[in-house]
């Protein structure tokens, strides 16, 4: 399935060469590049040329290639820790409605991503009833 | 390639059913489940089976299935809105050293990932830089 664009995505212009980027790789169906407002050096950008806001608007098709192209700018980067991320929707801190992997080198405790971590330790028994809901759903996609 | 294990990691074990495990997902190269510390309702970890701590370590071949696995199960967690995260190293807040891939629905401000992003507005000159650096190292991969 060809690449799906919508021409007023931002990312789609990067990906048309109508807005520059820094580019890092650019394949049939993966583009990536620099983030130009980088929370560590090194950041960087993978995404689907596929355009579509969140993961579950992406193609199987389009994700698959975006790991490896993932591990390949964090080798590069030389970074020995660092944060993959994905959001999807405001609230989790998306700002670009196209799916986007964030490549983030943490070099130390105040550059790259910070992690809020709230925790919990569910009942079995109701780990158990969210368990079966997922299943359940899972098993009609 | 066959998926290569760790007799001592607790991850393996799951995999291999000597530590049970809220299974979502179980292929030849990928294995899904709840997260039993969830830090939101359906918090789930998609995991290769191939063994290895950081993404880098991982060959693209176990990749290719994880996200379009970690798709569906944010589908099926039912959330409008969540992250996918993958941490490499301490720092980076990996506590488990074989590779996972956080799914982790954001209903709400106090539930899911907290985010912190300390953002920074480098010159084009100094991202030029990185950005040759880091081609540099890629074309070499």
């Amino acid at each position: 399935m060809a690449a799906k664009t919508d021409a007023n995505c931002i990312f789609c212009k990067i990906i048309a060469g109508q807005i520059p980027s820094l580019k890092l790789y650019d394949s049939e169906k993966t583009y990536a590049f620099l983030d130009i407002g980088p929370i560590s050096e090194g950041h960087a950008l993978v995404i689907p040329k596929h355009h579509g806001a969140k993961l579950h608007d992406i193609p199987d098709e389009h994700l698959t290639e975006l790991l490896p192209v993932a591990k390949k700018i964090a080798i590069a980067t030389g970074a020995e820790q660092y944060n993959i991320l994905q959001n999807n929707g405001r609230m989790a801190h998306q700002m670009v409605d196209h799916v986007h992997f964030h490549v983030i080198p943490k070099p130390d405790e105040k550059q790259g991503l910070g992690v809020g971590w709230p925790g919990t330790q569910p009942a079995k028994e109701e780990l158990a009833k969210i368990h079966e809901r997922i299943k359940g759903r899972l098993e009609k996609l």
